[in-house]
């Protein structure tokens, strides 16, 4: 199966079903991204790589940090400590719900959705570690050192962001965090704020599918246990509430953020990263679903397919 | 019937029921208040007063502040805006509770609960009305000038009210505030945090039940709609979570605060107040509630009491 | 006053206003009703009584039932059976919802909600009364002795009736029933089924308002203490999740039903109700509403009026 | 690796850590079984067998027949119809909330919990199926011809099963059923009831993995794209409010049921099952559950595991 043009007709039939998504409105920096933008990348663990259309413009990672900060947390802190914060549990609500602190536990019910990745944000912030640490951190899983901060977002996310401290405010309030909630925020909406394009997050997500090895040199990036929990968790609650669409059209470990990327794991082959600014209702690029799913599809990657895998 | 003794009777059945009651433990300064303290005070509209026990004891007005900014909202914003702002329906829930925030409706459902009371301290201070503009108020109400700001209080009230600004940036980012979080919060905060007596509060609850005429001058002091409204939230809001049972059993419109003091008006007749700092599970006080229940039955106090009232 | 001319000129009042009613769809021998109809009646403890419109109008008391259940299971189980059984607060929610038996508790929050209003039909069908007893205290409560059941609303009732037997199962299931889910609902439908006018209300309400003894014969029909406790309840809950609202513009105790009916006591003076068959969104009749709403403000009937009622 | 010495130690390490687990209280006759009991099986494509303790010992379905009636549904109404009655996320709730149908949609979030399962077996009423076709079908799912439905069991459940009534009653009255709520429940009770041991379930746990087609005879069972829809919904939603838990320390689909067994697919190559009837605070089998982890763990079974599985 030549990779490269199914690779093309997965982008041309994304462009072709895209047109109802919107930029993320709730960021007035993201609503500014043209939702025609389309581009992705496959990064594979035997060394080949394919692009297409917009694979190089950068966008913020958002919600694709929690990946990022859950890793740190958990190489640094411990897979103990980590969970003793916040659960491993879908929660069936929308990723900024805050009605479950009060109702269920006021500790989040997993580390992506937002409560969660604000907690996570807490631990490494009161351990000592900075933004510049989580920079670095991302820049060395995605293998590019050029990675940086998007500050007009960074700033845009300060100011919209006042539905995440109402959930940190409350978590510090029942002795969740381990810093004061608006350094867990201020830590989070940073991490939200990293621009990345899809090479990065494919060459990130091969590295999660190679169980943390660098497939190229060989040397052990992050400790394989690690890598389990996060793929586990990106199918389980990566896709916010539509996790359960994406896992049975799909199939495969991802994670979406609303600055419209979308990066998934093929285990022991190969990362996948889409990107389209275009939102649905519930805050997934449409145009980066319908590339991943042609995909799927097309080249059998679904964890259950009764087909061979052709990648 | 020699009100006298019955006031006094009150205190000494209200000092033997009260042993469970504690002062409240989430705000560290008011946890320190001994919970023995017990003390009433009657204000009748022709002129005589009667009081009991620690009558004269200072101790922070807490939610009973509810009901001043909400005079205050109402007489200088207007009832259609201020009711644009709250509902005026009782919530079924605990009064510091974020959840109907989200699956309800952005605006608090009442200005009794601690989200509608921030939202009222809100429109206050958008509006361009201080703390000294409420404290003046509330000296105003009581008949008291020498009213003042309890600073330890307000200092413990700040560091321990993460929850109520969780509530605030909830409201804030769902455009429900008229001024920014932390304002609102800063207002309610030192509201709260206002030393009183339970003479001040007879006072200002006889000038609700005289429906807002001075009986010693005749002055008109507040608009008698919104004593009537005040009235009527007290009626089905102003006992948190407990106030159907409190309607049930004493049948006065009254407002309690976790401070220990719970004042209640006996139309066109009496204000009353009672403290005790022991508060049962629902955040009421228990030697306060004792004290108008007491009142109540033995004076015929109800307002569906088929006996006639002795007072 | 004169208050056959006020009534008649409240009439007109809402007859205005009543336009975007509609009768309650979800049970569609209701939904029949000609929304225009509009009546009610002023029945008064001196004796005397004003009608207007269509007050001799049949429709079912529905809802209002629940205050007759109630004050059966109070007379002859005992106030403190009853409240072991379903609690006095305000709930914040629809009539018909089901969530807090779950998220709160699983006794019903007040006897005014359906799922209260079963619980109680439970405790009287578990004691061994049947509808015939039911029927035989409306009419003496009603003064009317050709009371009777509506057959085709009941059987309606029955057909739609799945959400309130929703209810009754989940209380069944955690042992809050005194019968079986079945029995429970069947008494609840035939209690809403039974057919009244506004005369009929007026002089039940006139019962309550004169603390449960006939102001024509001096005969005490229902306890005091229970009179007490239906009119509180009726404040805090007899409006469904527009209580509040009713309280702040009426001020009347007062209960509601989907059938169009409301009716209200003013204390020891008088008994009122109205009747039309289209309803708000909250399920209470807006002619009967702006009846009684007009007639409070012009005879000053609000129980915190600050003028001199003119009834 | 020697399987069968690994399942022996798996059944002696999970012995050793269930004494915790109580058999399902709320249905009496599950009460009965004793929760030392312990058993597993191993099925493989390849033709082998491995079996441990009780494992030829009879135990009820209960919810691992949520699978089955789905694919009955699947295949014989198709997967567009089928989703239009239930969703495909998981909840965040316990497998027996009700809150969701009243808060969020009518429509129960997914097939697992007992709401979306009610849903579905009135699909199949609705369209015709009957108890016995479901039997059929188990008895071809597991290959043995000799499955039945345990009476007593059924019995207790229909006894036991309000909470289920209350949430069928609901649906009825959403428009959401097939047919009517006892039709429904009934079917649904009876589905839980049937007997099966770990064989069983090992067997049709195998055919899963092997995509629908018997390893045996080469015949196709079940459509591979349902079997694909089945494994994905056991991974997100299979071990009710634990399925993340599972997922991290097992990662392998799975169901499991009030009876103690739990069943498990190992892609394209086994299918398990294990059996104990004690229980932990969420419903799942401890001994069970042991059994499982101690296999994924040896065996390097984790969909995500970095080792060469070893089966």
């Amino acid at each position: 199966m030549d990779i490269q043009n199914v690779l093309n007709d997965a982008v041309k039939y994304a462009a072709e079903r895209m047109e109802d998504g919107k930029s993320a409105a709730y960021i007035p920096e993201l609503a500014k991204e043209d939702p025609r933008r389309l581009g992705a990348c496959i990064s594979m663990v035997d060394g080949r790589s394919f692009t297409a259309g917009d694979w190089d413009h950068d966008f913020t990672m958002q919600s694709i940090s929690k990946t990022i900060t859950l890793i740190m947390a958990l190489e640094k802190l411990g897979e103990e400590y980590v969970f003793s914060k916040v659960g491993v549990e879908p929660t069936g609500d929308s990723f900024n719900s805050i009605v479950k602190l009060e109702t269920r536990t006021p500790h989040p019910l997993n580390p992506m959705i937002n409560a969660g990745a604000i907690a996570i944000s807490s631990c490494l912030t009161g351990a000592g570690y900075s933004f510049e640490d989580y920079l670095n951190t991302v820049r060395q899983l995605c293998g590019r050192s050029t990675i940086t901060l998007n500050e007009n977002v960074y700033l845009s996310e300060q100011k919209a962001g006042n539905r995440n401290r109402a959930m940190a405010y409350l978590m510090e309030n029942d002795n969740v965090l381990d810093c004061a909630a608006e350094e867990a925020c201020d830590l989070y909406f940073k991490a939200c704020s990293v621009n990345v394009n899809t090479r990065d997050l494919a060459r990130y997500a091969r590295l999660l599918a190679n169980n943390g090895t660098d497939p190229e040199t060989g040397r052990r990036i992050i400790d394989s246990r690690m890598t389990c929990i996060v793929k586990t968790l990106m199918i389980t609650c990566g896709m916010y509430d539509a996790s359960g669409y994406f896992a049975l059209n799909v199939g495969l470990p991802a994670k979406s953020g609303v600055g419209g990327g979308i990066m998934a794991t093929l285990e022991k082959k190969a990362g996948l990263a889409a990107y389209s600014p275009g939102l649905d209702a519930k805050g997934n690029s449409i145009g980066a679903y319908y590339v991943l799913q042609y995909l799927s599809e097309k080249l059998s990657l679904h964890y259950f397919s009764a087909e061979e895998c052709l990648i």
